[in-house]
C-alpha cells in the first residue's frame, strides 16, 4: 500500500498532496526542505525564515516551491507544519501556530528535547493535530549553508506521540520519516529526554569540559594546542554546537542532565581512584570492558 | 642541502643509507614501515615482531626489506632501532636493545608517554644514541591490519631530546619525521607529558566515561542504544582504544593524568552548578568562549 492510497480516506489525506510549511531554515529546516523536495515526498514544500536572506538562499537552492517571512502567510494554507527550531523557540511559536492554521493541520516539532514541547502541544486548538519528533542527527555547523539533504538517511527519527495524536497524524509522520530515508522511532516524551541526556546531552557537557581544561592549560603552555591531534578533535566536536540551541536544551531537560552529570561525575571518580591506588586489575577490567561495549556499538559503520 | 649530503659526513651517516630496524609492527610500527618504504628514505626497513604472522603479513605487503622474530636479529645490524610499542614495553626492552645495537645506532622509541623512556634511556651503553619521540596521530584500531602509509602525513611529531642525544640523532630524527610528512616538535619529556595528559589521556578517560554512564543507563533502558547518534560516536571513539596501551599511559603518567581529571572536576562541576541554580547567562558565557575555542582550533580541518 502506496501513500498515495490513503488520498480522500475518511479524514486523512496524503503526505504526497500536502503542502508541508517548515518553519526555521536552518540545518534541520534546510535539510528536511532539501530532501522532501529531493524525493518529491509531497505537494509543495514551503518555508518560513525570520531572515529575508535565509529564504532567498532556500529559494535559491531549490528547497522551497515557496518562501515567506511572514508566519501566517506561511502556515495559512498548511497540510502539514514542521517546526525546525531551538527548543525555547518552539515553545513560543506552538500557540501562534496553532492559531493560524487550518482544521485539521498537523503540527509537528524537530526540537531536540521533547516533553515540553509536547505538554505545550496539549494546549494547541482541538482542530490541530500534534506529534513530536526529534531526529537523531547534526552536525556542529548550523544554517542553511550547511544544510544536505542526505541529513536523515539512516538516521533514527524518534516521534513521540500525544494522547491527541491521531491515526493521521501518525500516519502522516510516518511517511515523513520514511520518504527522508530515516527509521522511525515511537517514544514517550520524558523516556526520550532521559535517554538523549545520557548520550547526546552529557556528551555536549564533558567536551565543553575538556576544551575548557585545554584552556585552563593552554595560559601555563600554550603550545597544548599544537598536540592535540584527531582524539581531542573528534572528543571535542560538539563543544562547537550552536550555544542557542544547546541552552535550551539544558534549561528544557535539565533534571536528566544533571542526573547524568552526577553518574559521570561517579564514573570519573571510580577511575581517576583506580588510577590513584594504582588499582591496575581494576581498572583495566572496566576499560575493557568499556572498550569492548564502544566497539560493539559501532560495527555496522557510521549510524 | 639534501639529507644525502650528510653522508659520511664526520661520524654522521644519512638516513639514505641507515637500515632501519622497527621494533613493534602494529598500527605505529607498521605505519612507519609503509610510510619509509614509500618515499625510499631509508637504505632498508627490518622489522621486528613476535608473532611470525605479523612479520608475513609485513612482508607481503612490501613493508620490509627483512623481517623476523628475533630481536637480536633485527637489530644487530641497524644504524636506527625505532621501538614501536607499549610504553612499558619499551622501558623493558630499552636495556636488551642497549646491549644488542652496534655502536653509533639510534635508539629511536614512539611511545605514546615521554618522560619515563628518556629517564630509562639515559642508561642505555654510552656508544648508543638516543631520543624520544611521539607522532600525534593514531585510530582506535589496532595491528599491522590498520596500519596506512599516510599515517603521520601532516601530523606533528615530537621529538624529545636527551643530554645523549648529539647532532647526528637529532639529525636523524628530524629526516625521518621529516620524510614521513610529519612535523616535528622538540619538546622536554616532562612537559610533554603534561601537555598530552590534557589533550590525549583526559579526553580517553571522558570518553570511557560517557560509555560508563550510557551503559547504566541501558540497564534500566536498553534503547538508549539506539538513540546514540554521531555525536555519541565521535565523543566516545577513543573509549575504543587499545587497553594495553592505555594501561600504560595511565601508568605512566599518574601525577598529569590526575592533575587533568581534578581540574576536569571543577570544570564539570562548575557547569552543573550554573545549570542546576539556572544561571543561564552565566552558562552561555561559557558555553560561547569554548564553542568559539573550539571552532577556532580546527578551522584548518582534519589535522
Amino acid at each position: 500500500m502506496s501513500e498515495g492510497d490513503f488520498a480522500g480516506e475518511g479524514d486523512g489525506f496524503a503526505l504526497t498532496q500536502a503542502q508541508v510549511t517548515i518553519v526555521g531554515l536552518g540545518l534541520m529546516g534546510g535539510s528536511l526542505a532539501l530532501a522532501l523536495q529531493h524525493v518529491g515526498a509531497c505537494r509543495e514544500v514551503w518555508g518560513v525564515a525570520r531572515r529575508r536572506e535565509n529564504v532567498s538562499q532556500a529559494l535559491a537552492k531549490g528547497a522551497l516551491q515557496q518562501g515567506t517571512t511572514s508566519l501566517e502567510e506561511g502556515v495559512a494554507g498548511a497540510d502539514i507544519v514542521v517546526l525546525a527550531l531551538p527548543v525555547r523557540a518552539i515553545l513560543e511559536m506552538l500557540p501562534r501556530v496553532g492559531a493560524l492554521v487550518k482544521p485539521g493541520c498537523l503540527v509537528l516539532d524537530l526540537g531536540s528535547t521533547k516533553a515540553a514541547i509536547v505538554q505545550a502541544m496539549r494546549d494547541l486548538p482541538a482542530h490541530v493535530r500534534a506529534i513530536g519528533a526529534h531526529p537523531m542527527c547534526g552536525k556542529e555547523t548550523s544554517g542553511f549553508e550547511a544544510a544536505e539533504r542526505a541529513l536523515f538517511r539512516g538516521a533514527r527519527f524518534v516521534l513521540t506521540p500525544l494522547e491527541r495524536t491521531d491515526e493521521t497524524a501518525m500516519r502522516l509522520a510516518l511517511a515523513l520519516v520514511r520518504a527522508v530515508g530515516a527509521y522511525p522511532l515511537l517514544m514517550d516524551a520524558e523516556r526520550h529526554d532521559v535517554l538523549v541526556a545520557a548520550v547526546s546531552h552529557l556528551p555536549y557537557l564533558a567536551s565543553v569540559g575538556l576544551v575548557a581544561v585545554a584552556e585552563e592549560v593552554s595560559r601555563e603552555d600554550q603550545e597544548v594546542w599544537d598536540l592535540a591531534a584527531s582524539g581531542f578533535r573528534d572528543a571535542t566536536r560538539l563543544a562547537a554546537s550552536e550555544v542557542r540551541m544547546m541552552s535550551d536544551i539544558l534549561a528544557t531537560n535539565r533534571r536528566s542532565v544533571l542526573r547524568m552529570m552526577r553518574l559521570m561525575r561517579e564514573r570519573l571518580e571510580n577511575l581517576e581512584t583506580l588510577i590513584a591506588s594504582g588499582d591496575e586489575a581494576g581498572l583495566q577490567e572496566i576499560l575493557d570492558a568499556l572498550c569492548t561495549r564502544r566497539r560493539l556499538m559501532f560495527q555496522g559503520g557510521n549510524r
